[in-house]
């Protein structure tokens, strides 16, 4: 099996059967380092460590650092429930590197249900060993082959909805890229099958402040893959909308409420705002498993408030000192724009569009898609 | 005479005849570090250099290293008209360390004129420079009553439109405090007014992306008049309006057409946008000299645009790298809020409120006040 990604766009994961590299983003952008990841103890510090971010792409650098640990196990002497008892041990060990990791522990159990179910049937150690490399690697394919559904659907909704257009330009918000993922991104994803389309006149990315996921991670990313790119500071979309030269918002999402409502990154509302304001079309892209039917609304969804180090220094709290001391601050690590600003989410199973009273019918589209599997 | 300033709230130019010190802005917010400023050439560094900034500062810090130099000088042995080409050139000069600042040449033009008359009349040389001293004294004096009128007219304002709340929250944008002018401020002068009222609740400041004004500066001010404040990225004052935190949003303005249209640091027009989506009041506040009445709408005001490097490095482009090598960056220095987000403009002589059909009549403002002088 050879690598799972797109050869032509950004990889932060690295893998062919038997070896793991993750780009390490704590030295991005400034320097591109794949460090090799030979087993769980070396995944385990990566995700610690943050070489890998992203909620996708943190639970699939998991499953695969112990896929490949176990690829080159050799003398095991167990029994087949042996090894699935070794594999869950191990599961749980890499679920304890971001105990708050909701994709991470959702892998984790899928994982050892099955490892457990293998056993039940294997005849030797070996097929539970086999069964969980098969396993992790179709997460992996999984992943990307979901988000270029999301990019593929999301790019031909836009081109239909600007058919007048010849050339588009759309902007984005944090980073939704191949460095969350596991290759190719969400709404970063859409702008790169933009992109492949040729239809896409420009790509703008704001800073994303306080952590600059924007100008460090996403303008990386549109730089590597050569996509036509411009940064703006966050308070300057509003401007740049009125200029007219922004046909669409695309942004990811935390968590999406049964009713559309959408928790993203501090930010993500106000440039909903604007575009309302300016007339500019507002999706965001995001995979099924960030739909939460069991939120009503938005107004159930908790706001994390995060250190105010963020805004007082550079490099997201590490670097040198900026703000006044003694200043307080209220640091939200993101807010929720409701329903009514969205204009469609874009899945990898198509579109959810408004039903004719201006609400998402999330629930309906949920269960026609899982009767469909 | 004596100090200028009002002694509770912050200074950036310190003055009394023969002496004059400016708080050095390059070293805020982490040293507070004053320089003392002896004649024009040291003056003339100080701006150049960045000492002081902020239009009606830079102005009256010029005009003051002036009239520094002239209170000591010993020995003039020319007549009336000696003295006043002495100060014309030395004017000239102070004018050449920021020559696109309008607030300077304006002050370098009225105080030549004076010197001009002064000479007409005078029988010694000591008189002319006696008129210039006095001239640039009353110039500082102005303006920070002009302020303190502003902060007056703006709180009384603001507890009027909100009679039912004992205490009120607002927001600001940028640095209009001491630090941008003489002292007090505008915008933040009427923060300081709410607050010697009594009713200020919470002052919130914005980063003030890319240059940090509002982290660095306004956040100090804050602090150091021990006004209750609390620093936001610019991205979070949608999230935070909507909790219904914020009774009014605050700013001040590079310059206001003759309709009300306002231009302002970049990110006022998306404050605005939140402001009127949420029902929060927003107002400017600006002397009348930031009225320009040759400019009929926003449309004819060109936005300047300013270097890549404030967004691509920390400390406003001097600090380390931040964001991705090769993307490209649109970096405007101001945005124009239309005269239909704005609900009024305060000012030195009153707050201009809209008339019936929701356009300000500022030209009859204008014309008014100046009839009454």
């Amino acid at each position: 099996m050879g690598s799972q990604n797109d050869a032509a766009s950004l990889q932060s994961i690295r893998y062919h059967r038997g070896s793991l590299h993750l780009l390490d983003q704590r030295k991005l952008p400034l320097d591109t380092i794949y460090l090799e990841i030979r087993d769980a103890v070396e995944g385990w510090d990566a995700i610690r460590e943050m070489v890998v971010r992203g909620a996708p792409a943190i639970a699939i650098a998991a499953a695969l650092s112990l896929a490949v640990e176990v690829s080159k196990l050799e003398g095991f002497s167990g029994t087949p429930k042996d090894a699935a008892s070794f594999l869950e041990k191990k599961l749980e060990y890499l679920v304890s590197s971001r105990p708050t990791a909701v994709n991470l522990s959702d892998a984790a159990t899928k994982l050892t249900e099955i490892v457990m179910n293998s056993a039940e049937t294997a005849t030797e150690a070996n097929q539970v060993f086999q069964a969980y490399i098969d396993a992790a690697e179709i997460m992996l394919e999984d992943d990307v082959a979901s988000n270029k559904a999301i990019g593929s659907y999301g790019s031909s909704l836009i081109q239909n909805q600007k058919k007048d257009l010849k050339k588009l330009s759309v902007l984005t918000h944090c980073n939704t890229g191949s460095l969350a993922t596991a290759g190719y991104g969400t709404a970063l994803g859409v702008i790169r099958a933009l992109h492949a389309d040729g239809v896409l006149e420009s790509a703008y990315c704001t800073e994303t402040r306080p952590f600059n996921q924007g100008s460090r991670l996403t303008a990386f990313e549109l730089v590597h893959d050569k996509i036509p790119a411009t940064l703006i500071a966050d308070s300057a979309a509003a401007a740049l909308m009125k200029t007219g030269r922004v046909h669409a918002v695309i942004v990811g999402a935390d968590r999406v409420a049964a009713n559309g409502d959408t928790a993203n990154k501090i930010g993500t509302y106000s440039l909903a705002l604007s575009a309302k304001h300016h007339g500019v079309l507002f999706y965001v892209a995001a995979p099924l498993t960030s739909i939460d039917l069991s939120v009503g609304s938005g107004d159930e969804i908790v706001i994390e408030e995060r250190s105010a180090k963020e805004l007082l220094n550079t490099r997201g709290g590490l670097g040198e000192q900026v703000a006044a001391s003694g200043i307080s601050v209220w640091n939200p690590a993101f807010d929720v724009t409701p329903a009514d600003l969205i204009s469609g989410i874009i899945t990898e199973k198509g579109v959810i569009t408004k039903t004719g009273n201006d609400l998402f019918d999330i629930k309906g589209f949920v269960h026609k898609t899982m009767s469909s599997n």
